[in-house]
């Protein structure tokens, strides 16, 4: 018999210092969320932070309390700053105290949540079944729940390549011979990870076609239906059409309706990128924005960002589950299932999405939509975009500012613009001017372009933020746009 | 202006409520790790509590602490079981409490780790480094924390894919006129990821080349060599060689010496599957079992495996950075940067994978690297692999085990023999074996075939296994076996 030395563990040897520590922690994050308003909404990393977080290896251990200062000293204060009432840079969530106790639960449980029989696995279907459910899919759509919007839509274009390619894709890859080539159609708004998924499932820029929208943002779904037809008649074979409930830049939906009839017909499979927007079905008010949504075969939302949970929460939801799972089942012999046991069933998440090992991401959704209930959900997303007209409402009111796009949803597009400056003093006045407000401390706006326009970019996906938040933002815009114009 | 009504969050209007939450969700998470080894591995989810969780949708909040006691009735006594120390079954890690304690600091701190300029890109790119050195790769390796295996598979082939085609295959697509089909190489004991990602890239399977192993599970090199030239003669386009460092089915590491040679020599990419088996290279004594993982092109492997942190943590390093960005690049207006503020310097970590919005998964490698220590980890690496051999020994011992593959790293595989027991009943009694022990709640093994013989496999990456468990698992196997053998 082979000797063993002494058996060790990453277990604590003193159970009741963990737990004393754990309690600080505890308090320290409630209290740093408590107070987060008193805080700037983001500073730079000073130089003596980054020196001290370069360490060599740590080859032999640190107590856990002091790593723990060094958490609080060296990155605690320096967070992306979402946490923060104003922050509304590109489009990313608040994360909420429930949800992070309930991580720590997820994490302490640790589940393989391939779909074992075990409570995990139940969870998370049933928070599949609450959102299909919320956004009007019909009962036995599957789901899964994934690391965020790029992969949720990475998983549905994945299904809608495989169902609508017409031959076996899997087998014979996309270059099979005498194929056609593969096209999807998305507005010239839709979100870059669309383009990324489209490229990294082998099909290539050219294989999406980029359709112009409208003055609202919307795809011109006319120049689609054309589009559809031009690549028919040249022999090239359409399969998928991408509508957006929320586009990134400016928070326009294409008309669902209109696109979803115009797959029916053509056979395609529509997709909708739904990152934020999707989540505007919560509200009866805001349902009518995002409505054909209940139409799509695939969905893609997050919910990190307007279901303010903590990352990392997104979800793919798919209509028809044959599709989906035939895309991703792969069968080896160490996962074949026995009739009894942990295994029985097999592990259906594995086959609807690309990992196998998977943790618990639903329990804090499942926690949090019970703790909270959906009404407060749909209130709050409500409430952001009440926000957001009544930013808008400022920013349409004052002489210096402009809005540069509409507000259908929760994001607000504008520019200072100073008397007499001209459009490129402009652009370079509103960039310097989005830098030293971000620099300030006082919020976190981020920008886009806009018919070549540089826009500062407000996108309200917080529930800290208050009416006051808005006029801070719209008086300090002013404050320093007037500083610059005068330079 | 809108008029609002008064604001809503989700953060709790009662503090100190929450924080006496927090308390007792800690107590109760480190007393129910410290007691463990007390309950069942396993125990199926019982049909009331099946019926319990078939909620409806939640429309009403309820009281933090109700939800949270219903976790601890109906979620938290029914875990994969994978905390458990005589949990063996696929390759499943244990999680740790003080990276419990770690995920719950980086849920409530939240940033969005696309790489702004804050701590947690800090800390992530630090980590990185820190596998980088581990794993012998070249300073200035690129790398990206991911999900799991799946995932850092993905990445690594999807790199290998762009890098290697010969064509600009995001802007054509794998269809292209005129292009040889691209082929990838891997063993037959291969992870089925790689047959994923081969899918989902849209090779296809007709693009995998399964070479076969010797009798150790290893890939035979020379046919390796000799389909290389035959496809190369045909016209095809070889890119890349997947070598395995521990294998799922036995442990098995190909000779990523001589696979790197081959790579070379045609100027294909070398990716290595890690997933468990890199983590070797931690461990002096281990080294030279992975010995020739230093020259890889591009790394997968789990942290939530063999390092045990809670999922999900995996990693993927790629060592051309220019490669490794080019595949994952997308630029949209909305993410162009700035010279100042939050968002100078891009957005490097979207850029080296398919995520964009990504949470803290560095902070639990940070502070557990930190607080255990390396030397920790390799220690319990040994540890791990000491016990297979424990175990094997133990099987080789006994006339009625038989042992059913090496096992030159943690995985065990071996099935019960009773005297005169045919082939066919031998697999249908150890198939009823493994489901019995499984239910009894005694440990979790799970199963493979080898060489058409089915196989109780015993995976060890536990860091909570002791030696007495291993006698446990010889000794109920034999008592199972000797019942079933003598009905």
């Amino acid at each position: 018999m082979t000797s063993l030395p002494s058996e060790a563990t990453l277990d604590p040897s003193n159970w009741d210092e963990l737990r004393a520590l754990g309690h600080r922690m505890v308090d320290d994050m409630l209290d740093y969320l408590a107070t987060v308003r008193s805080r700037p909404a983001w500073r730079s990393v000073p130089a003596d932070v980054r020196a001290r977080l370069a360490e060599p290896l740590p080859l032999e251990p640190t107590p856990p309390a002091a790593v723990y200062e060094q958490f609080k000293r060296d990155v605690l204060p320096y967070p992306t700053g979402n946490v923060h009432p104003r922050f509304w840079g590109w489009v990313i969530g608040t994360g909420t105290p429930f949800g992070m106790l309930a991580d720590m639960l997820a994490s302490g449980m640790n589940p393989q949540v391939a779909e074992f029989d075990d409570a995990a696995a139940l969870v998370e279907n049933r928070v599949i079944a609450w959102f299909v459910e919320l956004l009007g899919l019909p009962a036995g759509t599957s789901g899964l729940l994934v690391s965020g919007g790029s992969m949720a839509n990475f998983v549905g274009l994945a299904v809608a390549r495989n169902a609508r390619a017409g031959f076996d894709i899997r087998t014979r890859g996309v270059q099979a011979l005498g194929t056609p080539r593969l096209l999807v159609y998305a507005s010239s708004e839709t979100h870059s990870s669309v383009r990324k998924a489209v490229q990294l499932l082998g099909l290539g820029d050219e294989s999406l076609r980029l359709i112009p929208v409208s003055s609202d943002y919307r795809m011109d779904v006319a120049t689609l239906r054309s589009a559809i037809a031009a690549d028919r008649a040249a022999g090239r074979r359409p399969i998928c059409v991408v509508g957006n409930a929320g586009t990134v830049n400016t928070g326009a939906t294409d008309d669902l309706h209109a696109v979803a009839a115009i797959c029916r017909e053509h056979d395609l499979w529509f997709h909708v990128d739904g990152a934020f927007g999707a989540l505007a079905a919560l509200s009866p008010e805001l349902r009518p924005t995002v409505a054909g949504i209940e139409q799509a075969d695939s969905v893609a939302f997050d919910l990190h960002k307007w279901m303010y949970l903590p990352y990392e929460a997104g979800c793919a939801l798919v209509r028809d589950q044959v599709a989906h799972r035939a895309t991703f089942t792969v069968a080896p012999s160490y996962l074949a299932t026995l009739a009894r046991g942990i295994s029985a069933g097999g592990f259906p998440f594995a086959e609807r999405g690309v990992q196998l090992s998977r943790g618990f991401r639903a329990l804090k959704v499942w926690m949090s939509l019970k703790a909270h209930g959906v009404r407060a959900f749909a209130q709050l997303i409500e409430q952001n975009v009440a926000q957001a007209r009544y930013l808008a409402d400022l920013i349409t009111a004052h002489p210096r500012l402009e809005l540069l796009a509409p507000v259908p949803l929760n994001i607000v597009c504008f520019r200072y613009i100073g008397p007499g400056l001209k459009a490129a003093r402009l652009d370079a006045l509103n960039r310097e001017l989005l830098m030293r407000i971000q620099e300030s401390g006082v919020a976190v706006p981020s920008h886009t372009l806009l018919g070549e326009r540089f826009a500062l970019r407000v996108a309200i996906t917080n529930h800290r933020s208050r009416r006051e938040d808005f006029d801070l933002l719209a008086r300090t815009v002013v404050e320093i746009g007037d500083m610059l114009a005068g330079d």
